[in-house]
């Protein structure tokens, strides 16, 4: 192949299917109304009965629904590949996860709803126990519960870096958020956990010239909590991980031309939705709280992304029952949120959490569009990992949801003459 | 997440979904064997009974393997495009081929099992007639036999051109490889085939100030050869295509962190293998040889590409009954590779080879992956191209059948918080 043929093909690669630069060119604003629904960690396997949870469970109202629906399944990221929440529901929202990433850091500073501010380094931190040569010989020393990781968090607060501010705040068992706030800082920088035992934890080291600065605030933090742990057993020593900035996203309410809410009783998903320009609404701690508060907001809003949490909980337990029951639980709202009448009504899922993983997985994940004008017919079975396979959008990226949606509500104008 | 690791994210959203720099990241080793069956020429067409080749074989293995299996079809290159031998496995080993090209060149020095340097050119060149005014009358010189070829290649490896060594292997009819061998000898170089006949070969031209020096070398072995040649009929000159370098490419066992393996009789595909990374096995010149290979080597390799021929040359000679022949050959072997227990056993076709097209074809082609653990469930009715076309994998890209192995093999990990 000559050369110049070569890289006009390398070019064309560049290109996404559906990108936000596309969406921004082509939305208009319109009176329409979309509802993205999130069962996180929805899709399953089959367990030794031969169907999988989604098959097993009563679902009608989902069932009957995705009858009149467009269904399909959906890839998160990639081919194999499982993700974690972050890129999970950025996909969803139409981002990219593999150009628009979110460090850990700054995901637990979202799980705990901590203020974090664009210059603000947020790091995961875990405590740890190290021997008298200051090797680790428990990476989570012991699992410690937080009744007695938060007042160890209070103690590492009183810190004093020079430059910086330092906060710290207990996430859950041994696992802490620490942020350093002041002028200047850079996230790129190495993490401390050596992801073994045996191993003495490392330094934090700078990637770049202008993150030196940073790196030696972080050392100094480290230096300054270990002599403050010394003595406390199991929770002698940390590791930091994941230390990372505020992603800078495009806003999606900006890019769609439309005003978008998020309801999520889970901070992280709060989080989330937060990063990508979205309103976040206030709401109470059980699903039914989150359809009030969507009913109470329908009017001011064009796009609601609202969320359920139990199936993924109860998929990463490995409790085939409890992950039946959840969506049992999901689907006796079905009819709740289709009688609000949204001109676009999705179902969708982050990511799989089959039962018999105990976690996140790969499998594309089964997905529901169901329009109030100018959609395809589909007739699908019903809404399974099976059923949706056969559906009329086929397996496709969980990117493209967001275009198929605006399309579908009447606020993609045509491409080109 | 750390700038750098974003940039390197924008930097891989500009690849395609899945692609090595990805998996190089997730993969993990593990202890677990894949197994990757490749049917050359796979695919086909119905004839004038309305059926393929698949669907008229009787292939009772691969089709009850099929109903246990993840089913789907695999796009080798693109929507429409014929791949070459080089492009369809590259794709399979999980390289796009739009970015990692063979030149034709080095494929056919890897076709004669020569043994090609990194600084080598090599060159796929074609005896021709030419007339009394240097005009090709047959840009095949009237396919002359290899028995009269060859002596014709002696001749011409005697050439000397100053500042390399000429290395010239015949390889079939009026086809022959050149290989120039020397210091700083550069591939961006025109091809001399004018594609017409009632034209001049062309001479070699650079492309870049660097390949100066190379085009003379290889315009000097063209003036001695054509003087060799005058008096000959009908081959009295030649011309040269594909002046390539072996391709730089990233090693498949270090992305993988796998130890891979490939067994294949015929030398263009242990070439391809070795390009990527593979150690290549010595085997014999039958499938039963390639299978002995197999299970001998298999305790010490993770990942097995396995070469089966004769469909592909049963399709190339448009010899419908001969290709039905060949897959109901290698379906007799299925039970013995399955009984193997790889946790990833996979079938596929590099591309297909429809009899009634006589030639390599753009047509999506049947794949299988059959997983031991962590599978959807497809039941698929057999292996055949109707029956993949509604398989739980639907179409997609044959790049993506690393990745998806590796997943199965429980080889990759999570993809961000």
């Amino acid at each position: 192949m000559p050369i110049d043929t070569l890289s006009a093909c390398v070019d064309r690669a560049t290109l996404r299917p559906v990108n936000l630069e596309l969406l921004r060119e082509l939305s208009v604003p319109n009176d329409t109304k979309i509802l993205l629904l999130v069962i996180d960690g929805l899709g399953g396997l089959p367990n030794e009965s031969g169907r999988s949870e989604l098959e097993q469970a009563d679902i009608q109202h989902l069932d009957r629904l995705a009858q009149d629906s467009l269904c399909g399944l959906t890839i998160p990221v990639a081919c194999g590949v499982t993700p974690g929440s972050g890129p999970g529901h950025l996909a969803l929202f139409g981002y990219d996860p593999l150009r628009y990433t979110v460090g850990r850091g700054v995901l637990e500073a979202l799980g705990v709803d901590f203020d974090l501010q664009p210059s603000d380094i947020a790091a995961r931190g875990n405590f740890c126990t190290v021997d008298a040569d200051g090797r680790i010989v428990d990476r989570r020393a012991g699992r410690i519960p937080t009744a007695q990781s938060a007042p160890l968090c209070e103690k590492l607060a009183s810190i004093k870096v020079q430059g910086a501010q330092v906060f710290v705040e207990p996430v859950r068992d041994h696992r802490f958020l620490l942020v350093l706030r002041g002028e200047g800082l850079s996230d790129r920088l190495t993490e401390t956990d050596p992801q073994r035992e045996g191993q003495k934890p490392l330094p934090v080291r700078a990637l770049a010239p202008e993150a030196e600065a940073t790196a030696r605030l972080f050392n100094d933090f480290v230096a300054q909590a270990q002599q403050m742990l010394r003595d406390d057993r199991p929770a002698n020593m940390l590791t930091l991980r994941g230390l990372a900035k505020h992603p800078p996203m495009p806003s999606i309410a900006e890019i769609c031309k439309f005003r978008a809410a998020a309801i999520a009783a889970y901070p992280m998903y709060r989080g989330l939705a937060k990063l990508v320009g979205m309103d976040v609404l206030k709401t109470g701690a059980t699903f039914p709280d989150e359809l009030e508060t969507l009913r109470k907001h329908w009017d001011r809003y064009d796009f609601f992304f609202i969320h359920f949490k139990r199936a993924d909980a109860a998929g990463e337990d490995g409790d085939f029952q409890a992950k039946i029951a959840a969506l049992e639980e999901i689907d006796t709202f079905i009819d709740e949120l289709h009688a609000l009448q949204a001109d676009v009504f999705m179902v969708a899922g982050d990511h799989s959490t089959p039962a018999i993983v105990r976690g996140h997985s790969w499998h594309p994940v089964p997905f529901l569009c169901h329009a109030r004008a100018f959609a395809q017919a589909d007739h699908s079975e019903g809404f399974n990992e099976k059923a949706c396979a056969r559906g009329i959008l086929g397996t496709f990226p969980a990117r493209e949801v967001l275009s198929l949606a605006m399309a579908h509500a009447g606020r993609l104008t045509k491409y080109g003459a």
